[in-house]
Protein backbone atom coordinates (compact mmCIF):
# COMPACT_ATOMS: atom_id res chain seq x y z
CA UNK A 1 0.00 0.00 0.00
CA UNK A 2 1.69 3.17 -1.14
CA UNK A 3 -0.66 5.45 0.60
CA UNK A 4 -2.89 6.02 3.93
CA UNK A 5 -6.46 6.43 3.57
CA UNK A 6 -8.73 8.28 5.68
CA UNK A 7 -6.32 9.97 7.75
CA UNK A 8 -5.75 13.35 9.16
CA UNK A 9 -2.14 15.28 8.39
CA UNK A 10 -0.59 18.08 10.23
CA UNK A 11 -0.03 21.40 7.84
CA UNK A 12 2.97 21.80 9.83
CA UNK A 13 6.08 19.47 9.62
CA UNK A 14 8.55 18.45 12.42
CA UNK A 15 11.95 19.61 11.38
CA UNK A 16 15.10 18.39 12.77
CA UNK A 17 19.03 18.18 12.57
CA UNK A 18 18.86 21.38 10.66
CA UNK A 19 16.43 19.98 7.71
CA UNK A 20 18.35 16.11 7.70
CA UNK A 21 14.74 14.81 8.89
CA UNK A 22 11.77 16.27 8.01
CA UNK A 23 8.28 14.55 9.02
CA UNK A 24 4.35 15.25 8.79
CA UNK A 25 2.44 13.79 12.03
CA UNK A 26 -0.47 11.58 10.96
CA UNK A 27 -3.60 10.49 12.57
CA UNK A 28 -5.53 7.06 11.56
CA UNK A 29 -9.15 6.60 11.77
CA UNK A 30 -8.85 4.44 14.86
CA UNK A 31 -7.03 7.35 16.26
CA UNK A 32 -3.38 5.65 15.72
CA UNK A 33 -0.65 8.30 15.62
CA UNK A 34 1.68 7.75 13.13
CA UNK A 35 4.50 9.95 10.77
CA UNK A 36 5.43 9.89 7.23
CA UNK A 37 9.18 11.38 6.83
CA UNK A 38 12.28 11.77 4.82
CA UNK A 39 15.72 11.26 6.81
CA UNK A 40 18.31 12.29 3.93
CA UNK A 41 22.39 11.00 3.89
CA UNK A 42 23.63 12.08 7.38
CA UNK A 43 24.73 9.72 10.32
CA UNK A 44 21.86 11.37 13.32
CA UNK A 45 21.01 9.92 17.13
CA UNK A 46 17.49 9.83 17.57
CA UNK A 47 15.84 9.52 20.97
CA UNK A 48 12.34 7.67 21.85
CA UNK A 49 9.79 8.63 24.22
CA UNK A 50 7.05 5.89 23.01
CA UNK A 51 8.40 2.60 21.64
CA UNK A 52 8.16 2.73 17.54
CA UNK A 53 8.48 0.49 14.47
CA UNK A 54 10.68 2.28 11.87
CA UNK A 55 9.55 0.72 8.76
CA UNK A 56 11.60 1.82 5.58
CA UNK A 57 9.57 2.56 2.45
CA UNK A 58 13.02 3.29 0.54
CA UNK A 59 16.48 4.03 0.97
CA UNK A 60 19.03 2.25 2.71
CA UNK A 61 20.70 2.92 6.30
CA UNK A 62 22.40 1.14 9.19
CA UNK A 63 21.35 1.53 12.49
CA UNK A 64 22.95 1.11 15.87
CA UNK A 65 20.38 0.48 18.87
CA UNK A 66 21.28 2.25 22.32
CA UNK A 67 23.88 -0.90 23.98
CA UNK A 68 24.47 -2.76 20.78
CA UNK A 69 27.99 -2.93 19.50
CA UNK A 70 27.10 -3.75 15.89
CA UNK A 71 24.92 -1.65 13.41
CA UNK A 72 22.38 -3.81 11.45
CA UNK A 73 21.79 -2.70 7.67
CA UNK A 74 18.24 -1.86 6.79
CA UNK A 75 16.55 -0.64 3.52
CA UNK A 76 13.38 -0.26 1.50
CA UNK A 77 11.00 -2.80 2.56
CA UNK A 78 12.20 -3.80 6.40
CA UNK A 79 11.25 -2.61 9.35
CA UNK A 80 13.37 -1.94 12.89
CA UNK A 81 11.92 -1.78 16.48
CA UNK A 82 13.00 0.96 18.90
CA UNK A 83 12.30 0.60 22.32
CA UNK A 84 10.42 3.14 24.22
CA UNK A 85 12.82 6.20 26.38
CA UNK A 86 16.20 5.03 24.39
CA UNK A 87 18.12 6.01 21.05
CA UNK A 88 19.26 4.88 18.33
CA UNK A 89 21.85 6.06 15.72
CA UNK A 90 21.41 6.43 11.80
CA UNK A 91 23.71 6.32 9.01
CA UNK A 92 21.61 7.24 6.32
CA UNK A 93 23.21 5.70 3.43
CA UNK A 94 20.56 6.53 0.91
CA UNK A 95 17.99 9.08 1.60
CA UNK A 96 15.51 7.02 3.80
CA UNK A 97 11.59 7.43 3.20
CA UNK A 98 10.13 5.95 6.10
CA UNK A 99 6.56 5.60 8.23
CA UNK A 100 7.25 5.41 12.10
CA UNK A 101 4.61 3.95 14.26
CA UNK A 102 4.12 4.23 17.43
CA UNK A 103 3.80 1.75 20.03
CA UNK B 1 -7.38 24.53 10.94
CA UNK B 2 -3.86 22.97 11.62
CA UNK B 3 -4.37 19.65 9.46
CA UNK B 4 -6.55 17.89 6.89
CA UNK B 5 -9.00 15.57 7.83
CA UNK B 6 -9.97 12.57 5.96
CA UNK B 7 -7.13 12.71 3.13
CA UNK B 8 -4.86 9.69 1.53
CA UNK B 9 -1.22 10.44 2.03
CA UNK B 10 1.90 8.83 0.40
CA UNK B 11 4.02 7.28 2.50
CA UNK B 12 6.82 7.97 0.25
CA UNK B 13 8.18 11.99 0.41
CA UNK B 14 8.95 13.81 -2.98
CA UNK B 15 12.55 15.07 -2.15
CA UNK B 16 13.87 17.80 -4.53
CA UNK B 17 16.65 19.92 -4.82
CA UNK B 18 19.26 17.60 -2.37
CA UNK B 19 16.11 17.49 0.65
CA UNK B 20 16.24 21.38 0.79
CA UNK B 21 12.65 20.92 -0.12
CA UNK B 22 10.54 17.80 0.57
CA UNK B 23 7.00 17.37 0.47
CA UNK B 24 4.09 14.61 0.81
CA UNK B 25 1.19 14.42 -1.85
CA UNK B 26 -2.54 14.54 -0.48
CA UNK B 27 -5.90 13.55 -2.09
CA UNK B 28 -8.58 15.08 -0.18
CA UNK B 29 -11.88 12.90 0.14
CA UNK B 30 -13.63 14.77 -2.95
CA UNK B 31 -10.55 13.82 -5.30
CA UNK B 32 -8.46 16.95 -5.37
CA UNK B 33 -4.29 16.76 -4.69
CA UNK B 34 -2.35 18.93 -2.76
CA UNK B 35 0.88 18.50 -0.86
CA UNK B 36 2.66 19.61 2.58
CA UNK B 37 6.01 20.50 2.84
CA UNK B 38 9.46 22.14 3.88
CA UNK B 39 11.37 24.17 1.83
CA UNK B 40 14.78 25.36 3.77
CA UNK B 41 16.92 28.26 3.74
CA UNK B 42 18.28 28.00 -0.10
CA UNK B 43 17.63 30.10 -2.57
CA UNK B 44 15.72 28.03 -5.31
CA UNK B 45 14.16 28.10 -8.78
CA UNK B 46 10.43 25.53 -9.29
CA UNK B 47 8.69 24.71 -12.23
CA UNK B 48 5.03 24.70 -12.37
CA UNK B 49 2.92 22.53 -14.77
CA UNK B 50 -0.55 23.31 -13.39
CA UNK B 51 -1.36 26.62 -11.79
CA UNK B 52 -0.48 26.18 -8.06
CA UNK B 53 -1.34 28.01 -4.82
CA UNK B 54 1.09 28.18 -2.30
CA UNK B 55 -0.06 28.85 0.88
CA UNK B 56 2.47 29.37 3.90
CA UNK B 57 2.07 27.84 7.43
CA UNK B 58 5.07 29.39 8.74
CA UNK B 59 8.03 31.18 7.86
CA UNK B 60 9.79 33.44 5.49
CA UNK B 61 10.70 33.96 1.82
CA UNK B 62 11.27 36.26 -0.92
CA UNK B 63 9.63 34.72 -4.25
CA UNK B 64 10.16 36.31 -7.63
CA UNK B 65 7.62 35.14 -10.08
CA UNK B 66 8.84 34.16 -14.03
CA UNK B 67 8.60 37.77 -15.73
CA UNK B 68 8.98 40.13 -12.58
CA UNK B 69 11.66 42.52 -11.61
CA UNK B 70 11.28 42.52 -7.82
CA UNK B 71 10.67 39.56 -5.05
CA UNK B 72 7.91 39.90 -2.94
CA UNK B 73 7.98 38.71 0.55
CA UNK B 74 5.89 36.25 2.53
CA UNK B 75 5.19 35.16 5.86
CA UNK B 76 3.22 32.24 7.84
CA UNK B 77 -0.36 32.42 6.98
CA UNK B 78 0.18 34.38 3.29
CA UNK B 79 -0.11 33.12 0.01
CA UNK B 80 0.81 33.73 -3.49
CA UNK B 81 -0.38 32.19 -7.08
CA UNK B 82 1.97 30.52 -9.51
CA UNK B 83 0.90 30.46 -13.25
CA UNK B 84 1.24 27.17 -15.32
CA UNK B 85 3.93 26.14 -17.27
CA UNK B 86 5.97 28.57 -15.38
CA UNK B 87 8.31 29.11 -12.84
CA UNK B 88 9.63 31.39 -9.74
CA UNK B 89 12.43 31.66 -7.77
CA UNK B 90 11.97 31.07 -4.01
CA UNK B 91 14.81 32.54 -1.42
CA UNK B 92 13.86 31.09 1.86
CA UNK B 93 14.88 33.39 4.96
CA UNK B 94 13.34 31.29 7.60
CA UNK B 95 12.52 27.66 6.88
CA UNK B 96 8.95 27.73 5.05
CA UNK B 97 6.12 24.80 6.01
CA UNK B 98 3.55 24.84 3.19
CA UNK B 99 0.47 23.92 1.67
CA UNK B 100 0.28 23.49 -1.87
CA UNK B 101 -3.01 24.14 -3.67
CA UNK B 102 -2.96 22.85 -7.51
CA UNK B 103 -5.48 24.92 -9.63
Amino acid sequence: MAQFENVSVAKKANVYFDGKCVSHALTLADGTSKSVGVILPATLTFTTGAPEIMELIEGECKVTLAGATEPVTYRGGESFEVPGDSSFQIEVLDTVHYVCHFG
